[in-house]
This record gives C-alpha cells, sequence and structure tokens, in this order.
C-alpha cells in the first residue's frame, strides 16, 4: 500500500486538484474511508450518510450524492481483493481568500482507490495503546463528523509509533476518555459494552455504530455514555474499532493490562461477516 | 480579491497539486500569509522563522529555504500595489496512507499571490466581537504554530458573520481567552497591554509579536500572560491584530462596549510606517 491505484476529481479519472481548494488550505472538507471486498463497497449507506450529515453541519452544498455512487461504482469495479476507497469532500476552491467562505463555493469530490495488504495476523491476540499528551477540544458543532484537519490525530499517531504502541488513546479537557487517535474506543464492564459519546468532540466512526447495532443482535447491552479514564483501567475487556481494523482487542494501555475475554472476539469474528 | 493572481508548486508556476498530498488529506502542513506593499514583503522574517519552527514541530524536514526566498522574491516583483502572499507547506504526498507519517515524505511548497483591495475605513472606529460557541483544545505540542487544520477557525468565523460581528473570540476548555477567529486579541488595563499565552492553544500571530516589540519601542509595557474573559470586559481598551489588519480597536464584545483610548490607533498608526 504506497500510493493510489486510481483518482478521480468530480468524476474525471486524475490526479490532481486545483491549489486554492479549501480543503488545503483550511481542513474545510471531509472523508471516508470505505473498506471494498470482493466487489462490495462495504456498510456503503452507512459512510455517505455521514458524509451527508457532515456536509450539512459544515454548510457545504453537496448536490452530487448520485454521481459520487457512480463514481463509488466504477472505482469499486477496479479494485483488487482488498481494497481501500476514500472519499473526499472539500467546500471546494475559494472564492474569496480567508476563513469565511462566501457561500458561493461549488463543493468537489475526490476519490482514490487504494489496495489493502491486509492486517498483521499478531493484533488479533491483542495491541498496546499509548495515552496520548495533547486533549480533544469541545466542539459540538464539529463532534462526530470526519473533517479534514486532523493534525491532532497525525501528532496523536506519531506519539503511539514513538511509543511503540499501535494507537494513541484521546481524552477530552475534562478528563473523559474520547476515542483513539484512529480509532474508536470499547469497554466491556460486566458483560456490558460501553463507548464514549462523540457528541463534543471525536468522530462518530463507522464501526463503531456497526458494534452498538450489532451488540443487540447478539444479545449484548451496548451503550455510550460518559467515560472517565479511571473506568477505562477498571473495564474487563477493551477493544478499538475501525472500518480497516474490524473490532481489534486492546492487551494494554501504557502500563496497565487487559484479560483477554471473549467479547471483542466474538463481535470480531460476527462483524467479519457483514457487509452492511 | 476573487482567485489568485499566480501560482508556484515547488517553484514552478502552476495552480495544480498531486490529489494524495497529506495538506488536503491531514490538515498535515503549515502556512503563512505575507503582507506585500510597494514591492516589499512586510514582516519577511518573523515569518520564515515561523514556518520554520512549525516544520520543526510537527516534524516536516523542510530544506527549500533558500528557494522559497527566491520564488517569494519572483512573486513580490508580479505583485500588484497591494497585495497578498501566501505560503501553504506541507509535509508531502502521502507515502502510505494513513494519519502516521512514514518520515520519508517529501515536503511540498506552493506560494499563491493575491491581491488586496485594502480595509474599509470604519473599522478604525472599532469593530464589534463575538463570542464562539466552541472551545480551543489545549495541545502544546500544535500551540502557537499556523498549521493547516483550521476547520475551528473556518466554524467561529462563520459564527461570527452569522452574529453581524468581524471576529469571533475563542477560549480555552478553562474559560481562558485566547484569540480571534483570524486575529489575536489584546487589552489594556491602566495603559499596560496583555495578550493571551499560546503556548497551550491559539496561534502566536506575526503582527501579535511585532505589537509586543513595538510598545517597548514606543515605552509601553506590554506582556503575555494567562486572561479570562472577565479580566476582558474590565480592560479598558481592547484590540485585535493580524498582519492584514494591523492593529484594530474593538467596540464591543457581544453586549459589552469598550470605549476608545488611544493605545490601539497609536501602535496602529506606528506599525503601519514599518515593513520588518
Amino acid at each position: 500500500m504506497t500510493a493510489a491505484l486510481a483518482g478521480w476529481i468530480d468524476g474525471v479519472r486524475g490526479d490532481t486538484l486545483p491549489a486554492d481548494d479549501r480543503g488545503l488550505h483550511y481542513g474545510d472538507g471531509l472523508f471516508e474511508t470505505i473498506g471494498v471486498r470482493a466487489g462490495i463497497a462495504r456498510f456503503l449507506e452507512a459512510h455517505l450518510a455521514r458524509l451527508a450529515s457532515g456536509c450539512a453541519r459544515l454548510g457545504i452544498r453537496f448536490d452530487s450524492m448520485a454521481e459520487l455512487r457512480a463514481e463509488i461504482a466504477t472505482a469499486v469495479g477496479l479494485a483488487p481483493a482488498g481494497a481501500l476507497l476514500k472519499i473526499i469532500v472539500t467546500r471546494g476552491s475559494a472564492v474569496r481568500r480567508g476563513y469565511p467562505p462566501q457561500g458561493t463555493e461549488s463543493a468537489r469530490r475526490m476519490l482514490s482507490l487504494w489496495s489493502d495488504d491486509g492486517l498483521p495476523t499478531s493484533i488479533a491476540e491483542g495491541v498496546a495503546l499509548h495515552r496520548a499528551t495533547s486533549t480533544l477540544a469541545d466542539n459540538p458543532a464539529l463532534a462526530g463528523i470526519k473533517h479534514l484537519s486532523r493534525i491532532e490525530n497525525v501528532m496523536a499517531a506519531v506519539e503511539a509509533r514513538a511509543a511503540g504502541a499501535f494507537d494513541s488513546l484521546l481524552l477530552d479537557g475534562s478528563g473523559h476518555l474520547i476515542s483513539g487517535a484512529m480509532s474508536n474506543v470499547f469497554l466491556v464492564h460486566d458483560s456490558r459494552v460501553l463507548t464514549p459519546r462523540v457528541d463534543r468532540c471525536g468522530v462518530a466512526g463507522v464501526m463503531r455504530g456497526v458494534v452498538l447495532r450489532e451488540c443487540a443482535s447478539l444479545g449484548i447491552t451496548a451503550t455510550d455514555g460518559r467515560v472517565t479514564l479511571d473506568a477505562l483501567l477498571s473495564a474487563d475487556e477493551v477493544f478499538i474499532t475501525n472500518v480497516r481494523l474490524g473490532v481489534v482487542p486492546v492487551s494494554r494501555v501504557g502500563e496497565h493490562s487487559f484479560r483477554m475475554t471473549d467479547i471483542a472476539r466474538r463481535l470480531a469474528a460476527h462483524i467479519e461477516t457483514l457487509d452492511a
């Protein structure tokens, strides 16, 4: 997985975009990373729903959903057995220089197809997480959506790597656990599953939504709520999720180890069979 | 001011960039907006010093400062009487998909030249500010630098516009005043000038640095420190700064009015005469 296999800008095959795009200048846009397996864009409706919701939240008028669906179908048709399809929608080229949009920008959509070599099998045995030194800001207007302003995630991922960890865990300014840098996080207490709310910061991951939904179908009680660091450290089991990883158990956070019970593995095996 | 007059990507005239640039994908880069007046890039050394410092903080290896200086000279030579020169430096094209950089990316530099029609003269009479509903996250690793992940600033600027205000004021999660969405903020108490520290969040504006320096040359005591919202509302005078605005007095924040004393006007007139 080194470079994109193919790219489309507003429906045209290509791999360059105008340098005045507000996505570049201000992180003013949204993205989705979609797993593609055996010719199917997995959980596509959840991705497109989140994208539409993000556009509404940012005030980006995106009226090309039908065209985007057609382009996704084209890209999936070209995909190798395991691939990732990344969609970016930005507010488009700047109409004027400066932060405030003018309201007359024309949204731009970009697709890129990437091969996915798969995950190391060792992660099924559990991964180590690092507690990030930085915190996430309360911002209900931006919470949940997958906008392009991700330097916090980049730096938290750099920290994880430097610490020899698989991902970083991020808290908010009040000490509540929110998510990983590239994942959502779940706790198990007495066989009940809990994940942090993402109504003040964090991203509402598509796989997070799938896990909450599929817990119900497996007879597992699952909710979201405020989660303290103490609750994390007293959990019976911890796991992280994203669309590429699926469900991955956490073996430790910093120096604290977790036992490996079976809820993460049951969920991982079940969700691996699903495409929607 | 509607579209860039000219652009350069890694030294070549052009206005497109590779779609796999990490500046677009993750806001993983930095920018500077430089005022150009009568053939001079104003406060250039301060801009380049901040850019270099930002690259070091993000771990972006930028070894093209000499080329960048030459390109700035070329752009300034093409500039109309009043112009803005925007520089973007990103970590470059993704070597692998995903947040963590691989360390082998090659930084990309982009210049664009914009005409500047100047400011409405009415702002010298004072501008109104809106208190943003969102807060800024504590993140010492990112504080002060001008990175590309600016969706918070975009949304705070949208809020200001919706409130009929010139800019928004942003606080941190602990209720300390930090900055405007597109400006730094200063308070005057008993003829002493105070601006919020930007060591935990916010941007260390080039004009902010110029004001702190020039206060000394005008015999005005000026410091940075922690600033509460109460301190703001009890100030004798408030003003905001950025390189395009210079120094602009604030007439009100929400419903609270400030009297117009003379420190902002003295600073504005003095700094208007400076280019470095």
